[in-house]
Order: structure tokens, then sequence, then C-alpha cells
């Protein structure tokens, strides 16, 4: 049987998730997330990230979930920026301009938004004498790991912080996978660091443990009026909303989270080492729990007889870039049989 | 401890879900729902229906579901008419707007749309000179049960899909509460009645045994472009699509879904028929899972010492309109208790 | 030749502002309103409303303005309210929608919004349990004179204002047909009153004067950031904008704007007083310049051989509703000519 | 006194507009364009077109015009394709995306699009797994003469056509400046072919000797439902509708649209002449009413003294390049004044 490292949400989600839902499958709450659960989740998420104050909202994906931030931080006539290969740019169908809101894109480093970079724009933008008659940026919007599994360093993250400051844009950071980025070996970037230097960022649960779910943070809490309403407007508000209060209770409260994602990001370096070690590079420096590996075609076709893995791009070369990731489901046993097959490429 | 009546999403899910997400957790499936579990829900879903050939797709929410279809079915200037009391009129936090598109409100009779009204509207819209700086109506949104728990006949339903199919306008059924309906001891509207007479409907299951979700079927197959798409611009797809597909699976492969509906809706009744043996009335008149007893302000105190329940309106002459909801997961004996506290009003 | 009443705008333009337009017309002036004509413009507006700091902007139509003023003030889950009859819900294409802001209808009184309707509106709004499931009344949207020509007193609009303010809702006054309510004999609102108890109101030019043209004012500048970017999103960024500029420039720099709007409203009084001296009652209560005298069958015909008017809609009693208006290109032998036709009816 | 030369649209419309204006000025019309001098126009630009069944409509200005036709065209999670300069992509404030819809930019060729980078990325973007959760191209944008004053050949258009054809796109052409496009002296593209080879077009009048004004052609009548209420929607529908009849009237009646092109082409092409006579090169290669010198800073200053210009952006080696206009309404003495200044440079 085929085993699978397409993505990291092939899988259901971690047996304690659904113990507990099993546990209090029968209980009676109100919906739409005002429950005990979700009361407690937040106090745990407001604890690992050392805000004792900040606001949480549990939505269910990724998509809404940038869609409704964004659609509630920008007026009508603002854009978000972003790097050309943000995910709000490619793959979510639209969905930030179906709110009204052009996305800026800007040439990304690895995926990663340099201050630099930044700065260049909103410096050109607004020495433009026509910028009135361009969409105005207002917001910026980043994600943690990137599409490429790279990293912010902490560095890097005080001057996007520095620069946004300084033009009076909203910083909002993509954590749909925040587990495996702050469980990086090599990173320098914790939950805190985070919560400390954006306006709100959300911390994912989809693609690290739990069935759906993410978690959206505001250090400042009531800066967006009536956001549980922009939420149920943009259909993202869970009637059984206790149920991801459950989720994320299980996640955070005693580490839950970060014990899995670092699973994941372990079993993806070996990946990532088993394949450097036959000489075979990667497209991204990714240190994460997504891994790019250039192939041949001929060492793809061998590898795609037993392993499932996403085609990614073509290089220019003619080769085969590839994705293969790991998760909190990743059994160590599958990737000792990766890393075999890849020392026989 | 207090008994609830409030809503009729306030447990989790039909354990035989559970049990089937807990069996299947570690399966590696690909994700938005193009997996076997979603296939084989689809073929289930495609047989209750009577419909071969009809297009299904999963939904997360209600909300979602609404916008998707009818931003999806309409015209930049196009509206959809419905009854004032309209969940996409009243509840759902101006979520069809937000895709541009004006809800035409038309007066209700206990929250069901007559025919016979609609068609007054439309050759009065369409003898109107100035029409064309009007809100074109585009489609027609109905609920069954409505929000008032009440049902259209055969007959009823007949007579707007006649209307529809005169003025060209694709009649939409929201069935949020479906199970509820066609359960109903006294309906002669059957799940193969709808998906004859409407253009476009779903199976909810959020209200109805799952933890969430909601089956669209398109008895035409093809009649909207990029559907997959447009629930992913919507925030819709779900990432773990395979959830959808297995409670879908669970509840229409051996007759569940209507077995937990007959039994919420006979529990609704038992309540019904307490009140109103104390000459206490109803509100509407409901058949279904919904009852909307009206109180003294005296009887409202007494039974909220025990049971949770809604208040829904106030009336003229200064009584209290209430909610009682059950559900698949009502418990006989709370309903024993409820009946008995009802007799000694 | 057929006497024509139908609308407000069936001619081209007072003649000295198509004079002033021939005599400038090979000035070379930048584009988009950042001319010396604008600028002269907004000064004497600021004047003519008593407010020397007050925002001016300069837009092409009324659907335009009501369209980029509402956008502006609402976030994105806020609606705007208004009486049933206003422009925005009814006659405008959903253009309010097409933003994604719902329009909230009230009931009227001859088409004026009351105080204490909007009040009670706004206490039930914020005493419902589920008002995050609704629309959020984000604003208050009036006409002056109303789309049935009739008045707010200066009494009904400090009323309005003051519930406003408590409510914390931007108050807008859509004055399309502005001049004719100002010069209306029987009022005691000025343009002044309307300029201290409003948050944003325009002047309208379409219909009193001008070949097009609506003037908003802001009496607290800088109150919307960007407002011109958004104009020009919503396409309302005339390029030649001087053309704006030198129509109010005429209109306001001497008193032409009242002077023909008094006009105007002298003649509609004289034919509403020939109807009702031959006993025709008037639909509503209008004293300005459209009036809406309820004809038989017999005297609609009799009057449709030489005059031109709008049908308005049918009485219960079978009677026709119609609409007469004047402007600033009346002339007055034409309604001498109807005076004597009503006369004789 | 300063001689501009900064855009097409600085001073009022040629004479026989205004004077026409005059004339007709009292007429009594039905307003939103719908009156004799409407039809008339219409009939003219059919016949200047060659397609007698077309539909025309009028609209105000570009961006208006722009946003209308692609919130027509597309269905909501499809985008416009342009060329990264495309003025939709850059200088309508996000006009589109206010709509919901997506630019995609293509990388442009002097500001065209090149049928074979449009062919490679549609069949990347069909061969794409993920597509799905792409936002689907919808129809593709043209502009004649480009942003760059520069021209497609018959040739060109006709590869654009068949790549749109085979994939299922609409073709639009942007004609804000499609007088000087046509009337260039190397142009083998007639109005005729445009009619033949698009989809939908526009012939502007704003920067062609109108005061406003842009007339729509959609060769296939009927393609778009209910399009007069699409205009209403955005805002489009001028009350004075016949505004835009008479001076497209003028325009088309006996070739003065034309002839005044032809002029404002003849005197750019002067101005071109004159630079290069001088050894001062051209940023693009424009043979319209648009030039693009790129100066020294000495040559800027010397010039900047007795012409007003456009600063357009710093080329790499740190010169200036600049826009130059002529139109309608281009005295050629001034252009003299023009050359011979650059004669000295």
């Amino acid at each position: 049987m085929m085993i699978r490292f397409g993505c990291d949400y092939q899988e259901g989600c971690h047996p304690r998730i659904l113990e507990r839902l099993t546990k209090t499958n029968m209980e009676q709450t109100p919906g739409y997330g005002v429950d005990p659960h979700c009361e407690r989740a937040k106090e745990l998420i407001r604890k690992a990230v050392g805000l004792p104050e900040a606001e949480v909202h549990f939505l269910v994906g990724g998509t809404q979930t940038n869609t409704v931030i964004i659609k509630s931080f920008l007026s009508p006539c603002e854009g978000a920026v972003c790097v050309d290969s943000g995910h709000i740019n490619v793959h979510e169908s639209g969905a930030i301009e179906s709110t009204g809101h052009k996305v800026l894109p800007l040439p990304g480093t690895e995926g990663l938004l340099d201050a630099a970079v930044l700065r260049r724009f909103l410096e050109e933008f607004h020495s433009d004498p026509t910028k009135e008659h361009r969409v105005q940026p207002g917001m910026v919007y980043i994600s943690h790991p990137s599409e490429h599994g790279t990293l912010y360093t902490r560095r890097g993250l005080e001057e996007l912080h520095a620069v946004c400051a300084e033009f009076g844009l909203p910083l909002f950071l993509d954590g749909a996978r925040l587990g495996y980025g702050v469980m990086a070996p090599e990173t320098d970037v914790t939950l805190k660091d985070i919560a400390e230097l954006c306006d709100v960022f959300y911390i994912g649960g989809t693609k690290v443990g739990a069935l759906f779910g993410e978690a959206v943070v505001m250090p400042k809490a009531g800066r967006i009026r009536n956001f549980r309403t922009l939420i149920k407007q943009q259909g993202g508000l869970l009637a059984k909303g206790r149920l991801l209060g459950i989720q994320f209770e299980t996640l955070f409260e005693d580490g839950l989270y970060f014990e899995i994602s670092k699973h994941a990001v372990r079993q993806a370096l070996r990946i990532r080492e088993a394949f450097e070690a036959r000489g075979i590079p990667m497209l991204y420096n990714s240190v994460t729990n997504q891994q790019f590996p250039v192939l041949t075609q001929e060492q793809y076709d061998r590898l795609a007889r037993d392993f499932a893995f996403d085609f990614w791009e073509k290089t220019e070369d003619g080769r085969l870039a590839t994705r293969f990731c790991t998760s909190w489901a990743t059994l160590p046993e599958n990737v000792d049989a990766l890393v075999s097959a890849a020392g026989m490429l």
C-alpha cells in the first residue's frame, strides 16, 4: 500500500481529541462558541502566547480565517501586501478579492517578505503623485512558516514590525502551520515573540493535530468592533462552537500542540537529510515539516511506486521539484521506509 | 441541573458518527472532499433523493451554504426573494449582501412563501416601468421546515415551482432541518418531491445528528461552473473533507438520518400536546422539532427554574412567546420531565 | 406638442452654466478635480453651508454618491437604516448591496423617518440576544426632500440627530433635490441647519440646474481617510473634474441655486392648488417640486393628451396616483396651460 | 504662461459639442439614455463599426466602464487577465477588486499582451492540479492604444482572438484612446477589425473630444442580461443621458472623431521627431498621442520652465522618463514652441 506524504491534512486528528469529543458528546452547551470549553481554550491560548488580555476567536479553516481578518482590518480601498507566493495571492480562489480587496504582491525571498523590500515598495508608493488612483496598502500579510517551509528570524520579524509601525500598517501573521515553525530546531522565534510583534495572527489547528480549527489572536482586545458578527457573515461561526474549544483545550492544556509539532519537524528533517545525503538538492531551505527535493524524472518515478507526494513545479533544467509533508500523524516507520528508498536513488 | 431545550445544536453528534470517525482516524486520504468517503456519501444521497445523476457537495454550515449557493446562481444585479422571516434576511449578519446581492423579502404566511404572493410580486415587478432601476428578482429561497417549524404541502411546493418556472427563477430550498420536515407525521412532502421540484437544496447535518455539515444537491449536474472553486472562495471547502463524507455516510447508509429525525419530531409533539392540554397556545402551527408556546410571565418563570429554552418575542398582549427545540439527542426522560412540569402550570 | 412634467432632469442645464463652460473651454487645467474652479466652488459651498472647515467633494450622480458615502462610512457587517421608500432601498438597482451592505428599511411617514420609529428599532436591536447574527445598524440615511416631496422640520431633524448621536450612528442626508427643500415657503430648515445636524450630506446639482453633479459636504474634515480614492474606486472621479467646479461656481456664486429652486417650487405649488381647487386630492403632502395628484382614469386620459407626467401607483380604490415635476427649467406658460387644463377636469 | 502637455483631458471639449449642447439645451427628453439623441448616436456608432446589430451603451468614464463590463462578464470566482501595466491593474484604485474579481497580471511587451504569453499562462493554469484553488481566468482585458502608446497589429489581435476563442474567454478591448489608435499612420487595425475580433470594447470620448463619455459596443447583442441595470448599479447611468448621445452624435456624424484623432497623433509624432533629432530616446515605441522622451535632469529642468508635462519614472541610469500628451485640443503653435525648445536641448 502507498505511503502518503502528500500533505499535512491527510489523517483525522490526534487521538486524544477524539477521545475528548467522545467523552463530552452529550454535554449540553450553548452554540456559537460561548461555552465553557471555548472559554477554557481561550485562557490556555492567552497563557501560551503570554498575553492575559488578548482577544481569541476560533474559526474552522485557513482561507476563511484569512478572509475574515483581512476584511475586518481594511477599509474599502485598501489592499493587503504579501509576497507573490503568499497563500492569499495564489491558493484561495480569490477569497480576498471576493471581499473587495486587492492583494498587493511583492517579490519574496524563499517565500519570506524582506523588510527592505516592503519599505522600498511603501516609499515608492508614497512618492507616487498618482497614488490616489492606486490601491492603498492597508496591512501586511506574512506566513510563518512560509509556503516554502522557511522561517522568519526574530530580527526579520522585528524589522517588518518596525516598517509596519512606521507606515501605520497592521502586521498579520498566518500561522496555519505555526506549530511546525516555533518547534523547528533552528528558530529563534517563539510564540510570544509573534504575539509581541504582530497585530493579529492565528495558531493553526487543521494542519497540526486537530480535525479542523484556527485560533485567531488579537493582542490588543477590542481592536475590531463586531468581530464575531464579521465571522458569522463570512460563514465562519460554527454552530457547535464547542468543537473548536474542545480541540484547542486538548492541544494546549499540557503542551500537546508543541510536542506533536516537534515530532513532525524531526521526521521532515530526517527526510531532508536522506535526500541530501544522496546529493539531491532541496528547492527551498525549509527547516519545517515540508521538504522540497528536486528529483530527476527517473528518481521521481521510482519513488512514486511506493510513496505519494506532491509534484511542485518543473525546474528550468527539466527536473521535478516535489513536496513531502510530515505531520503530527507521521509514523516513524513510514519515514524509515522513505529514508531507505531515498538512499537507493 | 438544567434540562436544555434551547436549540437543536447543543450536543455533539450521534454516537455512531464518533465511532466511525475514530475507526477511520488514521486512514490517509486526499484533502478537500475527493476521497472515498465523500464519494460513497454522495452515492447514498443520490439514492436517497432518487436522482442518480445529481451533483452533491458537502459544506460545513448553513450560512456558508446559503451564501455559496446564492452567489453562484445570481448575476450581480439580481437578488434572492424570500419571506421576511427568512434566515438569510434576518440571521446571517448580512452574508448574502456581503456578496453583493439584495435579499428581497415578501410577507410570509407562518414563515412560508405563498405562491400567490410570489406571483403578485413578480407581476408587479415586471409591470413597473422603472424596473430597470430595481434589483432584479433572480431566484427564490425557501426553508423547509420554515423558521417557524411549519411545512410546505406538496401542492404548495408545486405551485411555487410553477411560478418559478414561469418567471425563469431557480427555486432554492434551505433544508437545515430537512430531516425534521420529511419525518413529520402530517407531511405529504418527501425528499424525492423536493429533489423533483427544486433547482438546488441542501440536507442539513449540523442540526440533525452530525457534528457539522450540509449536503448540497443540484438535481441538474453541471448547472454551476466551478462550484468547488466558489465553495473554496467562500471558505467552505474543508481541508479534511472526508470528515463530511464520513458523517453523511453514517447518516444515510441505513436510514439513521430519518430515524433520528422521527424521534425528534415525536418528542416535540409530546411537548406541544402537553402545553395545549393546559390551554397554552402555540405561536405558530409547527409540526416539526421546534415548538413555540406562548406563556404568561408566571408560567415562564416557573419553567425557567428547571428548563432552558429560548425567549422568542413578546406578544401584543404582553405574554412571552418561547421556543423549545428537540433533536436527535433529546432524551425521552427529559421530555417526560417537561411534560410533567407543563401539566402543573 | 406635448408639455412635459415627467421628471426634473428632462432639459439640459441653466444657460449660465453653458455660457461658463463655453467661456472656459480652452483653459488648461489638471484633471480629477484639483483645479482652480473646483477650489473656488468648494469655497463657495463652504460659505453657503456656514462651515469654513468643511470637506467638499464633487461627484457625477446620485446613486454613485450614495454608494460612495455609504461604503465609506460603514464597516463590512454594518447596514444603512432608511425608510422603506428610500431611494437606496428601491431605485438604485442594489448599488448599496453591491458594496456588501444591507439596507435596513423602517416604515416611513410620508417618506420621512420618524425619530421615535428609529429609536424603537435601535432599542429592539440592542435588546435582541441574537443581535450578533444580524446586520449591525451602522448609519442613518434620509432624504430631504423625501421621495414623496415632503420635508423634515427643524425639530424632526434635531430629534433624528439626537437619536443618531446617542447610538453612535452617522446621519447622512441625501440632498439630490436639496434646493427645492430649502426654498419651500413653509420650511424652517436651512442649509446651515443641515450642515449642523448631519455628519455628511450632499447638495444636488443634476436635478437643480446643472448638467450633472452632486456636492458632498462633510462638516468634519478628514473623517474618512482616502475619500478621493474611494470615489475613484467607485468610478466617480471625473477626469475633467473642473466641469463640476464650473457648474457649482455658477450655481453658488450669486445665489442662482436658490433662485431657480424657488422658481420651481412656486410653479409646483401652482399646480397643486389648481388640482386641489377642482377637488383632486394629493397622494402626499408635498411642499416641494414634485406633486402627486390622484386622478380618475378619465381625468388621467384627458390630461395625458397634452401633458407628459408619471404614473406613480394605483390607489386602493382604483384611482391613479400621478407625479408632476417642475424644475429650474419649467416655463410659467407651460404651468399656465396645465393649470388651465386642471381647471377643466 | 505654461504650455501644458500633461495629459489628454486638460481642456473642455470640441467646440462643436458645446454648440450642440447649447442648441439642444431646452429640449425635453426622457432621462437615462432612452432619448432620440442616444438612439441616433448608437446608429452612427453601429455604422462606424460595421455592425448593424451591435448593442451600444454610453457611460461617463473609463474606470466605471471597465468595472461594469468586467463585473458583467465574469462569474464570482473568475478574474480578468491583463498585462501588468494594465490600467485596471494599477490605476483604478482597486475598482475591479471592489466588485469581487482578481486582476490576473501577465508580463507585457511594451504594454501589449502577447498571444504566446497568454497561451502559456492558460496552459500552465489548466495543467495545474490545484487549479480549483486558484482564481479562474474568465476574460482577457487589453488596451488599444496601450498605456505606453503602443498598438496591436491586426495579426497580434487575431492571435489573441484565437487564443481567447480556444479557451472560451471573452476578449475585452479598452479603447479610452481608441481614436488615437485607429488614426495612427502606421497601424493596420481599423475600428471594424476591432469590432470583428473583440467580444466587447469601448470607444473613448473623454480623451478624444468629448466633455466625458465612453461608448460600449457589444457586437453580439443581448449577450449580457440586464446590462442597463448593471450600469445603474455601478452608478454609471447618467440621469441626463442625452448629454452622452449629443456628444457622440457630434463626434460620429461626419467623422469628427477621426479627424481630431488624426490631428493629435500628427502633433505627437512631431514632438517625437524633434526629441529624436536631438538624440533623445523614447522610453516606449509609441506611435500615438502619448510620447515618452527620456531626459537628463538638465534637459528636464530646462523644459520644465515653459512646459508642463508628466514625470513618468526614473530609468536605471538615473535619467528621467517623461510623458508628453497631445489631444484634439493641441494647438500646432504650442507644438512649434516645444519642437523649437527640444531642438535647443
